[in-house]
Order: C-alpha cells, then structure tokens, then sequence
C-alpha cells in the first residue's frame, strides 16, 4: 500500500494535524465509558461534522503497545516494523539512535557464587542506580572503536547504546538475551544467532567485563543482565514516503524518539499540553504535518482512575479549542490504543477517531465516544489506513489508474 | 479468493444484474449530497428491502480510476490487474484489443531544430487531428508483418495499437515513454526495457520513421509523442471464474472495452439508458450477467455540477422500472467510484450499494443514499467482495470445506 501511496503523491500546501490521545479508549464503567462520561463540547461538535470511526492498530483481539500503535498510525504496518525492546527502552531514556547502533535494555542484579539470587539487585532506588550507571559511563567511554553510551533508567533498569563507526548490517543485533528469567540459575553467555553479530556479542562481552570490573564489589548491584538486543529497522522515512514535513510535539522521550526513527523532526519540549500547542503555535508555518502527543491521558488509564482520566480528557477538550484556532485543513483526533481504567492497562479496544475536512458526510455521530463512533461513516478500520485518509482528505492523492 | 470461488460454483438458471452508476457517490453540499437530494422512490424501495453498504475499489484514501473501479467490481483486483494507459486508451477509442498487440497514446506536438516547442502542437482542433491521423492510417497499414490501427482522438491525441502476427510475450511493451515531458527539451529514444521488447522497439521505430516522413512538413503537428506502451493482461476470463456468460451493455467505449477484455460480450450501443434497457430486454434470455453501465451521472459530477448530477440519478430511477419487471434473482446497483460535484472528479469515499434478492435482511436503510448505506448488512467492504456476495445471493456458489 505504501508503494501505490508513493506513486501518487502530490504536494499542495494543506496542514494535516494528528492529536493522539495516548490510550482514548475506554471501557464502561457503572454503565459509560471514560469519554462518555466526559464533558468535551469541543470533541463533540467535531464528531458531529467530521468522519468517524474505530481503529484497530494491530488486529482484532491485540493488545498493542505504545510502539506498534504509534507506528500504525503514521501508516507503517506494525508487524512488518518491529522496534526491539532495547531500542524502545533507549528511545524511551532519550537516545536518538542511528544506524551504527545497537541499543539494549540491562537490569542491576544480585550474583552469588556464580548464581543470580536477585534478578533486580533488590529493586535498588533509582537515584542509587543512576549514581552506578553515571559512574559506569565516566568510567566506560568506549570499547575499541566502539562509543559506550549508559542510559540510566528507574529502580533496577537501564540502557546501553554500542555505537560502531560505520552503519551495522542487518542481524547484527541478534545476540541472545543474558538473564536466565528465574532465580537460582546462572547468567546465560552472550551468544550471537548471526554471522553479523559475533563481532557485536564480542564487544558486549568486553564491556560485561569491563562493568563487572567496577561493580563485582557492590552488595545487591554487582552484575548485570542484558535483554532486548536491538538495532534501528530500515524504515523508510515518513517524509519519503508522503511527502510530508513532519514535526512531533511530545514531552516524553519515546514518543519523540518513534517520530525520528522515521525521520519526523523531534524536538525536546518540556511542560504539558499548554507547551505543546505554544510549540505547536510557534512551527505551524514551517511544516505539513504535525503529531501532536499527549500523554497524560494514558497514566491515568493505567492507574485505573476513571475519573482521573475523564478529567484529563475535559482537560484536553479545553486546549483544543486552541488548536482549532489554527484550522488545519485535516484534522485527526485519536488515540494510540485503548487504556481502559478497568483494566489498568493497554487494551485491545478499537480506538475512537474523527478525522474534520471540508470532504466529509459527517452527521452520524451526535457526539465523540467509542460508541457513538460506531455509527461513523469510517467503520472500523485498520489504523494503517489513516494516512491514505488524512493524505485524500489534504487533496495530496492523485488518481491510481486512468 | 478467485482460486476458492472457481472451485466452488455451481450453475442454475439465476440472472445477476450489475448496474453500475458510473460516479455515483457523492459529498454533502449545503448539507445533503446529490443521493440525498434526489427523488428516487424505486430506489429507495429497493434500498428498503435490500443488502447495503459501502464499497472501497482499491483501499482507504485512493481514488480510483475507472478501469480499477470497473475491474474490482467484476472481482479483479485492481492492484494486481494494472491495465496500462495505451491499452485504455484505445479500448475508449473504440479499438478491440488482443494478446497480439501493444497499444500507446500519441500527441501531436511541434519539434523545431530538434527541441519540442510544444508537446500538445497548440491543441490543434479534434477536426484538424482527426484528418491527419486518417491520412496516416491510409498511407501506413503496416510495419512489415505488423498491422498498424491508427485511432483518432480529441485534439492533440491519438492511440495507435500494432498488431503481430502472434501472440507476444509478457514484457513485450516495456518501453520508455518518448515524451520529455517539458517543452525545450528534445524528444527522447525509443528504448526498450526488457529484450522481449526490443522487437517491438524496432517497429516503433520504423513506424516514427513512416510518421514523420508523412507529416514533418506541417507547420504544427510535425511530430509525435509517444506515451504508455502497454498490453493486454493475461487476465483471466470472466465466464472461466464464474461460470456466468455475461453481456456488457455500454454506450462510451472504453466501458464496452474494459468489459471485452475479460471475455464479455459487449457490442456496440448508440443512444442513452432507454436504449440499452431495450437492448437488455432483446437479450435478457441469453446470458446469465449483465453488466449494465449508466454513464452521465458521472459526467456531471465531473462539471461540477450538483443539480445536473442530481436529476441524472432521478432520471435512471424513473428508468430503474423497466429494468425492474424483468425481476432479475440478484439485482445490485451501485457505481465505480465516488465523482462528488464538490470535488469535480474522481474521489476516494466509498460508494453506496444496494443488493437486492431473497436471502438478504434488509430493513435497516430508510433511503439509498452515502449515509443511510453506512447503516446497512454489508458494511464497509472491499469492492471484489461484491461478485462472491452475488454468485451466492443467486445460490450459484457450493460450500466451502465439509
């Protein structure tokens, strides 16, 4: 589908504006769902002019994380683009990774007499672990030729990025993962699956050392276990690909970094939504299209605070009166997945979706809510297909065939 | 899917009748879309006690052209099945086509000192191209053993089809476009990008040779621009999938065309919708599939022109009568792709579409129209799913699997 999309690509000057709710979709609760219980006059007179519908990132009956949804929803099919874990964890910590890179994730443990006793070294705090790690970086610069990044994460947790001085073949990543996932057992030996990563699981090999050298003499802390190796995919970029110049508004860290992975420019923000539409404000001028991310949504779902999150969706619906100043000729607002507060947790849910263009029927939907949008002329619909839309609805889609 | 439906039809005396409403889908302008504003009470009976829904030609977003809209409906897919710019060209032109041709768009520009000055030889008159292109074909009947079919066309443009004395192998039309594309550039080479090609290129060649010496002397169409090289698919016969003999019945040629290559029947019309209903009633003992094509309303979707489109739709619902006493078993109305007048053009929504037998629901659409179809059993469908939902509604197909 990219292919023909790329074959008929025209540009125009149109602004495609994509809001994600991170985690919109709930579930009911005493009989109506977060959105529903909502009081979002903003989202409701949009959905009653706008194209509605659900989306399913993955497939029916997935629960997907926060990488294949966002991935889906810039067009890109989630199981053909599979981001590692250590990739996403180093994304997350705020590493830009390049394709001289391979990223994993790492976990303070406890060893004694050649046996893991503790697989996350007690749950240390996370301001001690990131005083080791920090220490493991001014210590560590570089194996070889091989640059050494740390990225210190929460409690037990961190991230290591190799970066080697020329881009890394494909499979170079592939290095089994280290922690034998249970107590009691020794540590697993770093060993390669591919031609292409022996030299790779050497260096790790070198830097295990080279850690345990300065840790072995720690009471909980004093080895590591290595998970998720990983290498950026060849992806190719969401500008080549739609002729787009993209800018991403997220202040968490792994949002931005899933942007730049396909090339969206990227920029740290710090605050909340206030900041991301003064950002938003600010750019409007210089690109095409604009992800805008929010977050807090999401937390509260997880939380399973349902009237957390309804209040962070009123919240929502305040500033976008803010966006709607601007008139983006396609607007998108949507969610990455579902989070219901009852299942505290990521969900499978289709997620709700209007898409406002002057080239819609609109008038099905009364107002903007998982149910309501059922009724939408959008259907459910694979998530991959939002970008074929949004790019119709901007006018940047020529005829395919005569 | 063509593989499972092959092996499963079974024949009986059912009549499937396809009508296709070429354009009909549409946008709201001042709130209602031409559908809606239509008085249509036949269809809207029908939409009543009918299977509805909305169907996507090719995929979300991507407006289709007619030959894609056209095949999908017949089960083609329209990805895998690209039937080239020559080869539709000259199926509008009114030229039958067969697997011993290769088919390609020609311009009349104006070359001076070896630089095209104007691709389009100042669109001189369709009577003034029309004279050139038949002096042309008087003097050229063929290229050695290759016969050459001249096809006027309006203003500039002409088709020509070469036909070998056997069938020619795939790959045979892969040639470069001999058009710069801008003016003040000179005309490109005859290349040909495959060997099978290469015999072909040389009686390009020959034939710009022949071209050239006959009308170098005009003051402004004194070359020609030769564009999408093709030939006809391998494409498998509509009767040898679904066991349905099958006639096309279609005033504008290339509909006529597109229908032949996959083995209709599809002579020659003249007239409107009330002579081709006549023509319908003539045979309707002799085939089990028709394929009935309604032209205008498309047309004045194109203009622009929303009470134009309107009254067209209201004048084949007055029409729908005479087709309706032949009480064919399965009966679908619906069109190719969307031409909504806001848009004056070809458009991406999916398009409406009613089917009526004995085994369907119904009762779940007021009206045939964009948006009470969204309410209806079939949903948001893919357009080949339409032949499968056919061949069984007219009980022609066995079950699958014990």
């Amino acid at each position: 589908m990219q292919t023909i999309i790329k074959n008929i690509i025209q540009k125009n000057s149109s602004k495609i504006m994509m809001v994600v709710l991170d985690g919109l979709g709930g579930l009911p609760v005493r009989g109506k769902t977060e959105l529903e219980v909502a009081d979002i006059p903003n989202m409701d007179m949009l959905a009653q002019n706008s194209a509605c519908g659900l989306h399913l990132p993955v497939a029916a009956g997935i629960t997907p994380g926060s990488g294949p949804g966002h991935l889906a929803l810039f067009g890109y099919d989630p199981v053909e683009w599979q981001i590692g874990r250590g990739v996403l964890e180093a994304l997350g910590l705020g590493i830009e990774l390049k394709k001289t890179d391979v990223a994993f994730r790492c976990n303070y443990a406890t060893i004694e007499k050649g046996v893991v006793t503790d697989r996350r070294a007690g749950r240390i705090p996370t301001d001690k672990s990131r005083k080791i790690t920090e220490n493991l970086q001014e210590k560590i610069k570089n194996i070889g030729d091989v640059k050494v990044i740390f990225a210190p994460g929460m409690e037990h947790r961190f991230a290591v990025v190799l970066r080697f001085p020329e881009p890394l073949e494909k499979g170079s990543a592939d290095i089994k993962d280290t922690d034998p996932q249970k107590e009691g057992k020794p540590p697993l030996d770093v060993i390669s699956q591919t031609p292409q990563a022996e030299r790779v699981a050497k260096v790790v090999e070198k830097l295990m050392k080279a850690v345990l050298d300065i840790i072995k003499k720690q009471a909980k802390a004093n080895f590591i276990l290595l998970r998720g190796f990983s290498q950026v995919p060849d992806i190719p970029r969401f500008e080549d690909l739609y002729g787009l110049k993209a800018l991403a508004i997220a202040t968490y860290p792994m949002y931005r970094g899933l942007a730049s992975l396909i090339g969206m420019d990227a920029p740290s923000i710090a605050g909340d939504i206030k900041e991301e539409i003064d950002f938003l404000k600010q750019n409007y001028k210089k690109y095409d299209f604009f992800f805008v991310h929010v977050k807090k949504i999401d937390s509260y779902g997880e939380d399973g605070n349902f009237e957390g999150k309804a209040a962070q969706i009123e919240k929502f619906d305040r500033d976008l009166a803010r966006i709607l100043t601007l008139e983006p000729d396609v607007l998108i607002i949507t969610g990455d997945h579902s989070t219901p507060s009852l299942l505290k947790g990521h969900s499978w849910h289709p997620v709700p979706v209007l898409l406002n263009s002057p080239y819609v029927f609109g008038g099905l939907c009364k107002s903007f809510s998982e149910r309501e949008c059922t009724r939408g002329e959008l259907g459910i619909f694979p998530t991959v297909n939002l970008m074929p839309l949004a790019l119709a609805n901007a006018l940047r889609l020529k005829k395919f065939g005569a």
